[in-house]
């Protein structure tokens, strides 16, 4: 029996890799850079070559490695085809064959890069023990991961867990990235966050904190802990409009717990005095109870969630 | 090899059976009442007698037989355990453990009404060949199924699927079943429909046919065959509430199909009309395909369903 496996998580910089054993103990993690130029046809050689002069460096046989996966920032399918990469400058690409191709023929699976952070998180991150979760990624976007009894929700398309797209207010007139208006991304990421703060800054006349220096994610919730009245009242909105999307998605999937990971949840607990109650106002009863937990792997959920792939 | 399976499908009134052949063909249909008195206690001897008469009836012996599937109104977990099945009495229930019993040990596999009628239409309905869909019963309430991969999403303590009790609205006055404020199924069940029409009614001044007589879902679609123009008002109103809650499923569990049933849905293909506009203008582009279906197998849905746990 094989005692590696090896996981990917590509960004639209660097390329993160990680070597574990099966049991899931990171035994080495390093970075290179992503090579976006000519459509990005040099990342996965890039990733093959890094992953064999790992194998050389280490003495590790083939035999030795149970396989590849590998998490990519785009709708993947089931057959591991992902669609339409912007950022790595791929339209399409059959992940899993080209890969595994390069790699001579060893195992590869792959998945959309949220979905994969919370396969990690659940693996060896705040979801463990459960396999019903909802994993929140609050970074520049929201991403999200849906696990439903251990599995990822993929979709008919790899558009499951799309959750930052959520519409979740009727009258914005500035458009999403995704061309729509009105999607959760827009208020509950650190970019959303800052500009519900800047809206608040003009529409009130309170004094503030954020009034003097730069106004994020982090000043904001760093206000909310000193007490600072308007940034509470920012916090609040976006705990509205995030609280409400997740119970929806309760009402839909009726998760054991939700994984609150991304930069914005470095703020801490104090999101879910924000969450919490319009999410327990407005969901079933059924999932009153789900619990709310950080997330504890950062930046490595995706590379601990693409070994999971493979031993899945 | 057993040559067959039952469907039962327990209602508050009625308890529909069906004997089957294990490809799904409906060889019986037949109805017992649902005796809640007592607890509902005497509710599965029933069953389990009326299953047994058959087999008599038509000397079918235990091992030609797969086994028994059940459906009943309430949230059941992975351990076949229901919980708070009000309508028939039942506080919590194990009703594989119990049926098996009173079987003498027959393979018995139970569900969420609602979620076993979306296996039924996946099975042999208008979800037929695909295995992400999500399933929607406008009746006297919103019941929903969701599919995922070909199998129901229970959730964690069975409450999955419970999109009638998805918050939709911040200003409701008046109180959902649930006890929330703003559910889906205050606006998109029958009951919702004819709600919708009255306050319609009462604060606009358009003549319209609803005027004149009864004011029910089928009246107010009836009416919008015709082009009444308060009538398509209120269709608005009902497809900009159910697609846009149809939009938040979709970004979560990216179905390839919806599959409308329920009454209501005996208005046919004129109710994609509404949902439709509202469902494109805010769902994320990779569900904007997602196709709309009627539901075929109508009250049959269910024991076709309970039938399908049995053998999946």
């Amino acid at each position: 029996m094989a005692n590696y496996v090896f996981g990917v998580d590509v960004g639209g910089t660097t390329v993160k890799l990680g070597l574990f054993d099966v049991s899931g103990n990171l035994e080495e993690k390093w970075e290179i850079p992503t090579r976006t130029e000519n459509g990005g046809v040099n990342i996965l050689p890039d990733i093959a070559a890094s992953v064999q002069a790992k194998m050389t460096e280490r003495s590790i046989s083939k035999e030795d490695v149970a396989g590849v996966g590998i998490g990519a920032p785009g709708p993947v399918d089931g057959e591991g085809i992902i669609h339409r990469a912007v950022n790595l400058g791929w339209s399409e690409m059959n992940l899993k064959k080209e890969l595994t191709e390069l790699l001579g023929g060893m195992l590869v699976e792959g998945g959309n890069d949220a979905n994969v952070a919370a396969l990690g998180e659940m693996w060896k991150g705040g979801g463990q023990g459960h396999k019903d979760l909802v994993a929140v990624t609050l970074g520049t976007g929201v991403g999200g991961g849906i696990i439903v009894n251990g599995k990822v929700v993929t979709g008919f398309n790899g558009s499951g867990g799309e959750i930052g797209h959520i519409h979740v207010e009727d009258h914005e007139t500035t458009a999403c990235n995704c061309g729509n208006y009105g999607c959760l991304e827009q208020y509950a990421s650190a970019t959303g966050i800052t500009r519900l703060a800047e809206q608040k800054l003009k529409s009130s006349d309170k004094d503030s904190v954020l009034r003097q220096g730069e106004v994020s994610a982090k000043t904001v919730f760093d206000a909310v802990k000193a007490g600072d009245e308007l940034a509470v009242e920012v916090a609040v909105q976006f705990g509205e409009y995030l609280g409400k999307a997740l119970a929806v998605i309760a009402g839909v999937v009726n998760p054991e717990v939700f994984v609150i990971g991304g930069g914005v949840s470095k703020a801490g607990e104090v999101l879910f005095d924000y969450i919490r109650p319009p999410y327990e106002k407005t969901v079933f009863h059924g999932s009153k109870e789900t619990k709310f937990v950080l997330a504890t792997l950062g930046n490595d959920a995706g590379i601990y969630g693409a070994a999971r792939l493979v031993l899945a």
